[in-house]
């Protein structure tokens, strides 16, 4: 997979280092700066956390083709730098996010553009499992069809207790059958059939008792709790997470008895990393790790 | 599969269409009628509603051969026809299903019979989730065995308060494990395996928590609730909602990425139907769609 | 899978048949007896209960290249004996088990000594699975990393209320890799995603909530609630029971039409068992079942 990654540093400010898309493309559609004043998203990264923020709550966040450019990009960008090491997904606005945006996906586009729209969407959903740090999904509101599998497909996800979750587009038309992939992974059978069949929203309590997402607090915690759970992931040696994370992914998608063959040999290799030594010497002699966050072997 | 379907149609009064098995069989155990007063199940249609009664309850509505049997040419009757929209499976009396007929499994019918019986079975589990409008169990007591399966292999389940669930069949020297297929697909490894090896039954509470079922109602309103989900169903495209159940089953045997490339390839697929344009038409229009039900292409 | 069985019968008394590893072996690492004061398991079994407790609480039960092997020996000792009907695994102490023994995992021991743990450790995990017999893990107190995979390898588990279970590697360089091959094949992903990043503890109530455990019960019932499971297995015909678990596990890994095929096939052999016919006749007759616990066949 391709994927161009716009790398342009915009500013820095009190510490925060804002990233944004190029500001310079030919294509029509993508071009923002003069035209178009604000981005799709917004991009923040502040001491290992990257936060990235829809940020089109009049359009009710939908993922629009831009919209989902402009995630890859800023899933992507400098994604295996040791400065990045977790992930924050939000949204401004009430609605986390609506989904496609369904007037980019009527006749008049055509079955190349709408191949590309839903290409571009799997990319992402997949990215988020495939990079090497957590994403975290930090919802306040409503999260519906292709917004629902970006909610299913991060690792974690943080939600208030107002938020629902449902996958309506059996009801204009559109199953949501690429959302299936992630919800139907992420919650027994006949949940995500009922929420496929109806489009009936589950609410937040209903979303954590399935396993579509990980902790509901009220709305005044919602960020403290989601920056607790990301200081934690920072606490750790990001070539450790990353090496757990990926071969999380590879061994579920074995039998048994390979995932065991798998993950023992990862095993082993962790623990010939320099971070896996020095994580078991700090435990032996009580004292808490230092992590250099680089790939090197203590033995062969 | 090969699979004789009755189509005779029996009655037609106050817009309810009643169906029924065909009242002809030259085989002895399938012969009803003038000898047998009441066919294993009743079946009836109203506004694209099938309704599938199984209708032993003397004999605990057990999934005797010819239950099941009765039971597949329900599901199959004019499966294809616009008509259908949605199944809903219920029984008379106080026992959903208590599973297979045990007098049906002695030495004295032997092996082939048994085998017969099996596939029959299987073949059920199987069509229930292969055919393309949506299944619901509406349960109101106790599904055992095979009648746990029978509501594990459902799409959605509707069930009272007072049901309970159970894979008993350890405790007659017979493990259930055609029934452990479908149970173990739909509830965590643990909660599967404590049912099979011990018989106890669980409560709807902790069906519900498990995903063994999809929602707990009191009695009065199960089937308000349960023609509620039905109507749902029937609101939207029958094509889509084909399109989509398909899909759901085809996606969730594969990988992630083989299953993001069938579904996406089948979202586009589905933009290009006349049905997938009207609806997102409708929706920018702000209003409800008129669905044709048909499989036309808007574009290619 | 080569596995040095030690069958030494140590002792009888007041109807407990206790039975221990072998006490002569050449190795150090192996060595017991004179020179060390405690086997780091006990096993006794009763009227068909193998009762089987992690006996080094003063290292946290830590799953030490010794311990696991003593557990490997414990469960496959007479594995194939009708006398053998179900086994629990519990621990001396207040922590289940605290995952492996760092201190065997520095460099010091090197990559050949780590392999040998990590396979062993999971020989014992698919072990579990894998022999004819239900295991059932009873907890009371902490789980965790490979404790809380021994946990989730087991059968079933009834655990206190005060019980947790983590998977904190990733706190010291270690990722919890083998660990998630079990959790994330008994719980929602998200769930198991959340302990593998973060290494905070669940509660029983919400391991229970996840599929993780069977059954959560308080401190002076433990005992009890396991025994009764543990008794119901042990009314049951063992070939019958056998055949069910292996069947399971089988047909878990197949696709749903494998699965079926395989299952079909399996009842009807489990009916042409004299134990089948037994448990079906007994039913019929109204009585309680007689068992043999011999595979013998009733009919072709």
């Amino acid at each position: 997979m391709r994927v161009n990654m716009a790398r342009s540093l915009l500013w820095r400010a009190a510490g925060v280092l804002q990233l944004s898309r190029s500001t310079l493309r030919l294509e029509p559609r993508r071009f923002y700066g003069q035209t178009e004043p604000e981005p799709p998203t917004v991009i923040q990264q502040h001491e290992g956390i990257r936060r990235i923020i829809l940020n089109n709550p009049r359009k009710r966040n939908a993922l629009s083709l831009s919209m989902l450019e402009s995630l890859r990009e800023n899933i992507l960008t400098d994604v295996d730098s040791n400065d990045l090491r977790v992930i924050i997904i939000s949204a401004k606005g009430p609605v986390f996010s609506s989904g496609h945006d369904l007037k980019e996906l009527t006749s008049t586009q055509g079955r190349d553009y709408h191949t590309q729209v839903f290409n571009t969407c799997s990319q992402v959903m997949t990215l988020i499992q495939d990079i090497p740090v957590p994403v975290i999904a930090m919802v306040n509101g409503v999260a519906t069809a292709a917004g629902c599998q970006l909610v299913a497909s991060c690792d974690i996800a943080v939600v208030t207790e107002k938020s629902t979750f449902a996958t309506p587009g059996v009801n204009v038309g559109l199953f949501c059958s690429t959302p299936a992939v992630a919800i139907g992974r992420a919650v027994p059978r006949k949940v995500a059939m009922e929420m496929l069949f109806t489009g009936t929203p589950i609410s937040a309590h209903d979303a954590l008792l399935h396993g579509l997402v990980s902790k509901v607090v009220p709305e005044e915690r919602l960020e403290e709790e989601t920056l607790a759970i990301a200081q934690r992931v920072c606490e750790a040696s990001r070539p450790v997470v990353a090496l757990g994370k990926a071969t999380f992914q590879r061994q579920m998608a074995q039998g048994r008895d390979a995932a065991y063959a798998t993950a023992s040999k990862v095993m082993v290799d962790n623990l010939a990393l320099t971070e896996g030594q020095e994580g078991i010497r700090a435990f032996i002699e009580k004292r808490k790790p230092v992590w250099s966050h680089k790939v090197e072997k203590a033995h062969d």
